[in-house]
């Protein structure tokens, strides 16, 4: 393959490269918010058009959630298969009024010096790190005449919704998913000028929790003291959860949480990477997790206990003196090393009816579970995206850990036996989840660049 | 006076009485949410229109929030001067899901067995009691063709939202609010057979609380470990507020709580009503407040902390895995005694700052503030008014005390020298600040005799 032909490519075709992604952003495809179904649906009909212009016939397949975009297309006899995942759902844009523009209006923003953005929900994650793997194949197919490999894809639109209907997916497609290797980008750099690849995710499980206690809202004067308020019984459980040394407090949360190797400690501390420096873009000073763990150690290698979201009463504007018949929590756990999230589950459940009263009730509703995930060290697949990398950057890739959950990834390990390079452009003031998520023009333009490297050298 | 037929006049004309008040509860002023507050003006004006049409020249007086409505009125000479008060705005409807029909669409539903109600917010507190008042009234300058007393009427919008404009209201008009007594129509009976008359308030002190750590919304796996929840910081605070025997745990909380009398417990004892009685009608059996108190001790002589709001993080339909950037919640104080509300407030801030972590913040909004109240035992009105209530319901009254706020009774007393006859025909089951409030018409319409034979005894 002539890689340069196919760089040059890339690089004259930027302009178009970037048309196709503002079509596919301006789709509010918000997975988790019921009112955005169709706009989901639109998103996945969106990329099965755009992949047929490519030669690879995807379909939209139907699932008990969002559909997933599916397609296979060979490629030369004796490459290996290579499986493309990303995710073309969003998360929520709320609270919209910290967005200083449309959320869906994606533009490029330049700086004062000259640097310049895509701003717009998804254009980070994972919308624009995965068209870059597309934009890709898409250069390579121009210049070459085919794909550089037999690829398949499979882009779902439930990631940021716990993908609850990707177990029923797998079940029903696992013969025609094999692969000799799954090619996700949905990760960060290290730092600006570092690429990287990530070694480990953490896993997560997420629930709501939801208190009842009087069958009805009470005035607070005539029913404060011997009325249970459940915003009270609440904010203790919630409380509990941790202790004084930022440990988390359910039985048996610890169990199958290993230490990192000697030599991760050592590669991790090469990094150089302060709690000030970890922190301090974000507006914040003092560590808040486990006593005696370093940030990187927190956030490769140490599961967390974290409230998402918690509600009850009043929370309008102005005052009411209410006590309130109900109160709820969004709990989520990341889990590291053989930590089993049913286990967790479980015990958070009994953590949490043990604490409360007994003319009270609790319910439970079940989100996204999935256990943590960790790429052996000697695949052949991180030498090639080592050298692409190093190639395309100039320097060698740190090799990561990352806090995130793909849950997918360990599936592809546990259900099919096949591992995946996590190589991703994000940058961590990237403010994905947040309001005026951007991505860097120049993730998206030397992304594009590498993973054609990666492909040129299967 | 001829009280009988003042008292047949209210039985003949009760669909007349309904009629105004129903116009009254179809204008939704809920005076804390400032999207209501035209709404709120409107009320005052038909109050104003409608005193007029009984020779009650009172006028919309603007305040720095919701109107006062405020007039005066001649009466026989020599009687003592009555100022009527109450309130003509309600608490908000949210949630709104939980109404069966529309709040502000008042109508009488008639149950089973032929009893009556006036179902709609605001239907008890206050408009249809503070409307038994002003019927009462109508109807005696309607048979005898005047006032039986000199009148000044004082209703103001503001009582749902903490009374913020009225001690500015208070400062520019105590002159002309110089009266005899003031009669209030806010509380409750003691069953649905038993008039009461209150004796007590408990005072009330309201906060905001926001707690602020990053500087925007951060994704869980990314930021999950060493990044600040305020989720968990105020649920920390929240859960702090109370100790494991129920009792507030803000150093100084209980200075000026008196113990009740003697006299008063055994009056209170021979009410007999056991938690049983007093939580059962709301889903309730375990009291929740002080231990080693019943229930009326903790409702009309013990203060409390109550969580009425707390919101932080995502909370709408499925999950979203961030770590906010603030969280915050509403939290309340009823006071009994000679408790310093202006004390406590700086005490719960104080509380609270000691928790907040370096690199946080936290804001406080300061909402309404009033100590408790208690009438003299020896007042005169008192004993019109159980004469009165005995008359029209055959039945001495309770002496009761209150769990709720007029905080507006207190200034009367300590900046005007002014008591206050507290008589209402609420019960328990009327759902006042819950979805489908209701006021029994018995409640209307003996509320109006009973008023009637109020002023006939001056």
């Amino acid at each position: 393959m002539d890689l340069d032909a196919v760089l040059d490519h890339i690089d004259a075709n930027l302009d178009a490269s970037l048309e196709r992604l503002f079509a596919l952003l301006r789709i509010p495809s918000i997975s988790t918010d019921p009112a955005f179904a169709g706009d989901c649906r639109r998103a996945a009909d969106w990329l099965v058009a755009d992949l047929a212009t490519m030669g690879i016939a995807a379909e939209s397949r139907p699932t008990t959630g969002h559909p997933v975009v599916f397609g296979k297309a060979d490629g030369p006899a004796g490459k290996p298969r290579v499986l493309l995942y990303g995710h073309y759902d969003v998360q929520p844009v709320d609270p919209l009024s910290l967005w200083q523009e449309d959320p869906f209006a994606p533009r490029v923003v330049t700086r004062e010096d000259g640097s310049k953005m895509i701003v717009g929900r998804g254009s980070c994650d994972d919308k624009g790190q995965m068209m870059s793997m597309i934009e890709a194949l898409r250069a390579i197919k121009a210049v070459t005449g085919s794909l550089p490999v037999p690829v398949t894809v499979m882009l779902e639109g439930e990631e940021e919704s716990g993908s609850p209907s990707l177990p029923g997916f797998f079940e029903a497609t696992k013969d025609e998913l094999k692969a000799d290797a799954v090619f996700v980008c949905d990760t960060g750099m290290w730092d600006k000028s570092t690429p990287a690849i990530a070694m480990s995710l953490r896993g997560l499980v997420a629930h709501d929790i939801i208190v009842r206690a009087a069958d009805r809202d009470l005035h607070s004067g005539q029913f404060g003291g011997p009325a249970r308020n459940p915003n009270h019984v609440l904010a203790k459980i919630l409380a509990d959860l941790h202790d004084e040394d930022g440990r988390v407090t359910i039985p048996g949360f610890y169990e199958g949480v290993g230490e990192p190797s000697e030599a991760q400690k050592a590669n991790w501390a090469s990094l150089k990477m302060t709690a000030e420096d970890y922190l301090g873009p974000i507006g914040l000073a003092e560590p808040a997790g486990e006593k005696g763990r370093t940030v990187l150690e927190q956030v490769w290698s140490r599961p967390t206990c974290e409230v998402n979201g918690m509600s009850g009463g009043y929370t309008g504007a102005g005052f009411k003196t209410v006590i309130p018949s109900e109160a709820s929590a969004k709990v989520s756990f990341r889990l590291v090393g053989d930590q089993d999230p049913a286990k967790l589950r479980a015990a958070l459940k009994d953590f949490v009816r043990e604490r409360v009263p007994g003319d009270c009730t609790v319910e439970f509703i079940d989100h996204g579970m999935g256990p943590a995930f960790r790429v052996p060290d000697d695949w052949r697949m991180l030498q090639v995206g080592a050298e692409a990398l190093e190639a395309e950057w100039g320097k060698a890739p740190a090799m990561v850990g990352m806090g995130g959950s793909i849950p997918v990834v360990h599936d592809f390990k546990h259900t099919l036996g096949m591992d995946t390079l996590m190589i991703g452009f994000a940058l961590e003031d990237d403010r994905v989840h947040s309001p005026n998520e951007k991505y860097e023009l120049s993730s998206f333009h030397k992304g594009m660049r590498s993973w054609a490297r990666v492909f040129a050298a299967l």
